[in-house]
């Protein structure tokens, strides 16, 4: 139920990161993009066959020890549908690796809509009597703006299929604090909706600490970091802008429980660009991002306790 | 450039409404469906074809007197790849014959997260030398979280590209108040956004009068439109929530300036769904849609004067 099986990955790996794959077309090497031109031309299709093979040989390279990807959406949807199946694609070949899949889509809607968007993201659809799978990541991403009628249709996927959703609270961004850090009475913006990150939660507990409803707080805000820490207990969180955007290991320690739990801690470009940064041949570029994988794990590792239950 | 020509559309169809395409499965008549699954199975691919040829058929029927269509995204990233190619077709078809497009996507994002989306959605993308339009809607929804950040890339592909953005300021859903209405000093959470809405707009402006970034203000809360309305002279509202949701015809009123202009209403289901509520033949379900759009169009018009600068 709800991260129960995420928390199980990060405790066999020992890794409490996330690879993100947020493949723009720039990062990927030029041998494999001269290959896909070449069978599908300059095309969309060629882009997003380009951006699949790129994803494929990292994933292969760093399953083993890193628990979970997280594809950002908009690079996909950059290169229309063809980029949207290579976002299908590269999902179901994590889940095949074991990998937890980790949709970064910040969806946000209402009733029927967001319904249409849980089917969609993470659970199945019917198509006559055929029960089908659109997308079938193991979480999602979320603005929760809307309100709880955006959140309720997830929760219900999130029981029903053992998935889970990312609720945005305070992002990493530098204009994050235009509305979630204004005040509402003696909370935050970002306050209150971490509150109801935690309420929604009550409805889909998990075994193992935390419920299906997680909180995506930024890397850049170390002490808002801590406080939501210690104000949502049942809340596990997503924290993006490490590295590349400014945040540093010891800030996203702040991030984690007394057991190293609580937090998983993402990644992209660094990742993505290791080869880049190292000079190296591209055609190593995916054992160059497991390298900059096992570099990110031990920065993090060393402000953290042994991950256990 | 920004909705001059939306707003164009709108006054030579004298229509200031928009058909919401939000094709779930159960809306699309039988014959549509036994054809599709014939020649495709009950695939989302079968599926996604079903959904294309329903959603040509009422474009066909209405676009000579409805200026403008809005895909929810949700219903066909519910089909999968599959599905999105049938939401690139949707607006490829309308826009073909004469429509503008709003694609009902709420995206969020930051930096060149949001860039992605942005040329996804509005824009187009350079495979390699190659320039290439993955979606190529004129306008996009947004949900402005995550303040500026989120929100600047998009405001220069409005300007480059002529394109708009309608930004998510106080919703029509029944829990929007959660966090909407919370007051920040003597402003409510949605106002704050609304002024954002308008500050961003300046960067952006129109010839007619509305800047290239929009408000979505729901039809269900008529006092918030009149407020709106009043704050925000240079924000163009996209106003959901008429009819199925509850919101009438006078309370929708209040979205539009003293030349009928201002705001388009958007009605989905009671348009796709004409024909079931008929009960008429469904093969007549793209005449039925039309004359639910006819209905619409002098419900509403009869609370505005006549449209014109």
């Amino acid at each position: 139920m709800s991260f129960d099986r995420l928390i199980e990955k990060i405790i066999k790996t020992q890794n409490p990161t996330v690879a993100g794959l947020d493949p723009r077309l720039e990062y990927v090497p030029e041998f494999i993009k001269k290959k896909a031109y070449k069978k599908y031309g300059k095309t969309l299709k060629g882009a997003a066959k380009a951006v699949l093979e790129f994803n494929k040989g990292i994933i292969d390279e760093i399953c083993d020890i890193v628990p979970a990807i997280k594809p950002q959406a908009a690079y996909y949807e950059m290169y229309g549908y063809q980029g949207v199946k290579t976002l299908y694609k590269t999902i179901s070949y994590a889940q095949k690796k074991g990998m937890y899949v980790i949709t970064d889509a910040k969806r946000s809607d209402i009733g029927a809509t967001m319904e249409a968007y849980a089917a969609a993201h993470l659970g199945t659809v019917l198509v006559d009597d055929e029960e089908l799978t659109p997308f079938g990541a193991d979480a999602m991403t979320v603005n929760g703006y809307l309100g709880t009628d955006g959140v309720e249709p997830l929760l219900k996927e999130c029981r029903e299929s053992d998935k889970g959703i990312f609720v945005l609270v305070k992002t990493s961004n530098k204009s994050s604090g235009e509305l979630q850090d204004q005040k509402i009475g003696d909370k935050t913006v970002y306050g209150l909706m971490g509150e109801m990150c935690e309420k929604w939660g009550e409805t889909a507990p998990g075994k193992l600490g935390y419920s299906s409803v997680g909180a995506v707080v930024g890397a850049t805000y170390p002490e808002q970091l801590a406080e939501m820490r210690a104000k949502l207990p049942n809340t596990f969180f997503l924290v993006p802008g490490y590295g590349a955007q400014g945040g540093g290991a010891e800030g996203v320690s702040k991030a984690f429980d007394s057991n190293g739990l609580g937090a998983i801690v993402n990644s992209s470009r660094a990742i993505m660009c290791a080869y880049k940064k190292e000079e190296c041949d591209e055609e190593e570029y995916a054992r160059a991002a497991r390298r900059e994988c096992i570099r990110m794990k031990e920065d993090i590792l060393s402000y953290l306790p042994k991950i256990t239950l």
